[in-house]
């Protein structure tokens, strides 16, 4: 029963990642903070439903598998907001990869290399599949901040360039999710929830 | 772009599941009740890890899948307590289909079509697949209430039997998970988090 124990220590710990708060807000829960436990369901799923926008042929388990522990190292990284400073930056990396050996490290060994292949694949995102999910992990947020008057970008004043930066991989990625985002970025310029 | 539209008006109307509070208590951040989102992750983490111990072979990324949406209907029907009295049930999977209807309903016809029968496969719990899934989610709020003195069991009275009950079908599914659950009932009912 020893990897059963180190299964359920995992799974467990896991718990954690509820405690971990994103800079988004929730229209739909009174405007509190978004964790990155609801966070990566909500990922995990929004890229099952748009798969079909992926220009390169996904494979969207993988995809999804990706998704489910992109974030697992914010349970001792803590969350990077995505517009931060770059000073506020410096270190995260490394505070990433120590949590990555730690986390995945509490699984019996194949297990613990392969969730650490696939977190490190999303990472480096060189793949079509890290492609994609990295692109979803993105694109979320816009959809989140347009359906709440700018949410963070507002509240944080985030420029139409630092979105248009963040999301122009999409371009190649998903040429028909560019063209919305780039619609969209014009319509919040507009109502002044991003500056131009 | 209607078909797109309609998927983004479907992932933004999930972000109303991260509303939806449960009775387990999440003793990583301050014994907040848990929302029924980020369960819907941590379960499909967790089937994830502990796929090896299903006895009949299961298909990991459909009952993933299953997962991360079975509990949507909740954003319409509210969630229900595992041990709820009779009464409460009342009218529950009438309301649950009607949402299942309007959910589903936002994205275009396949996709649609697609996800709900998926999610009626787990209601059902007669594939291979589904019955794992549902284990999965019956599953998890013990290794839970383990880890946090009893947790909502503690908080709501309830008995061994009960939760042997909700978690029997393992038996045949997953022996070796059956028999953990066993012991830890047993250990529950010792420290007074179960009744006898």
């Amino acid at each position: 029963m020893e990897a059963f124990n180190q299964q359920v220590a995992f799974i467990l710990e896991m718990d954690r990642l509820k405690a971990v708060y994103r800079k988004s807000m929730l229209k739909s829960d009174n405007n509190r903070y978004e964790n990155s436990a609801e966070h990566s369901w909500h990922v995990a799923l929004a890229a099952q439903v748009l798969q079909e926008y992926a220009e390169e042929p996904v494979d969207i388990h993988r995809v999804i598998r990706m998704l489910l522990i992109h974030d697992i190292v914010e349970i001792d990284a803590g969350d990077t907001f995505a517009f931060a400073a770059q000073h506020e930056l410096d270190g995260q990396e490394g505070k990433e990869w120590e949590a990555a050996q730690r986390l995945f490290g509490l699984l019996p060994e194949t297990q613990s290399q392969e969730l650490k292949h696939l977190w490190l694949e999303f990472e480096q995102a060189e793949t079509a599949d890290a492609r994609f999910a990295k692109a979803m992990d993105r694109l979320l947020p816009l959809f989140q901040n347009m359906a709440n008057e700018g949410g963070s970008w507002a509240q944080h004043t985030v420029s139409k360039a630092q979105v248009l930066q963040r999301n122009h991989h999409l371009k190649g990625l998903a040429p028909k999710l560019w063209e919305y985002v780039c619609q969209q970025i014009d319509i919040a310029v507009e109502k002044g929830w991003l500056s131009d």
